[in-house]
């Protein structure tokens, strides 16, 4: 059973969670400061690593709720989409767009996240991920019966990428003047032709 | 004829970029102050703004750099190409995905710029873009001669946007398990399955 201590560091967590999600969708992630997190939980400021090792934690854990949030937008919109394996892609894409423009800060987030170059995401993060990339496979070995699970799971992330690349060009429009507009027709232009 | 101060304000210029293009391949964008670059130069802080407006006009004299010497690889990668339309098109995928790994800080600072959201960029940004984009309209004229001039531009961006995504998800292996070693492999799968 689960003492005073546990159930406190519990309901702490879930309030930390919580308030750097609210603050990260406010302000993005270059600004979240623990101290300002301390405030909002009413703890001290030591207190916060006392449930995570440091603030990248705890980020970590805000960006497991956005991916389940995403992996739930994308197969949601699967559940409206033709049968047409093509025109599946193309809806997913498009609600990953919808996603990260509604979702924006959240979503950078998910990227953004300061890391050692070179390291490895964590395990349960690829898992999460994984589960997005099966619902971009189906499709694919519809339209492509001639490869391989390995060529495909390549194709696959491929994809992924380049959806992810013209989301965030496109919703970033001074980058490089790609028109955000025109954004799901540039994603239908790259699906469709892929797929003939 | 420039008087003294000119040739002097000039100089301090040049040094500046130089100092500021050091820093930021060494330490990345994020780590860049304007202290330590006035330290560099030998000058007060205050010397900076008389210069630039800003630490972010620096920083995009710094990109413009980046840009023609990345248009310049580019060029270069197209020289050697054969001349199939679509092999031309993987080629300077690769130069491009070459050009990031080896200059990884400068480039990360051409998209991780801080501008004020929905603002667009700069004239001169847009247009050593639109040179960029010039090369990889070419083979596409070629592919796909049935698509009018506008929606050939599209094309363009997208799928410049998506070898950016590509090359952006591989160089960071941590965020989604897009593998690096894979990375052209992934470019040409993509590049090669649109021109069929």
């Amino acid at each position: 059973m689960a003492g005073k201590v546990e159930i406190r560091r519990a309901a702490l967590r879930d309030a930390l969670i919580q308030h750097a999600q609210t603050r990260i969708t406010a302000d993005g992630l270059k600004n979240l400061r623990a101290r300002d997190l301390a405030k909002d939980a009413g703890c001290a400021l030591g207190a916060i690593y006392n449930v995570f090792g440091d603030l990248n934690d705890l980020v970590l854990a805000v960006n497991a709720r956005t991916l389940k949030r995403l992996g739930a937008a994308v197969a949601q919109s699967l559940a409206d989409a033709p049968q047409d394996a093509t025109q599946q892609l193309i809806v997913m894409s498009h609600a990953y767009h919808r996603f990260a423009a509604e979702n924006f800060n959240t979503w950078r987030a998910l990227f953004d996240i300061e890391r050692p170059r070179g390291e490895a995401a964590h395990g349960w993060y690829l898992h999460e991920m994984g589960q997005l990339f099966a619902y971009i496979d189906a499709p694919l070995s519809v339209i492509f019966p001639q490869h391989t699970a390995e060529i495909r799971a390549l194709l696959t992330k491929a994809l992924f990428s380049s959806v992810h690349g013209i989301v965030l060009l496109g919703l970033d429009e001074g980058s490089v003047g790609v028109p955000a507009a025109h954004l799901e027709e540039m994603i239908a232009l790259i699906l469709g032709h892929l797929a003939t």
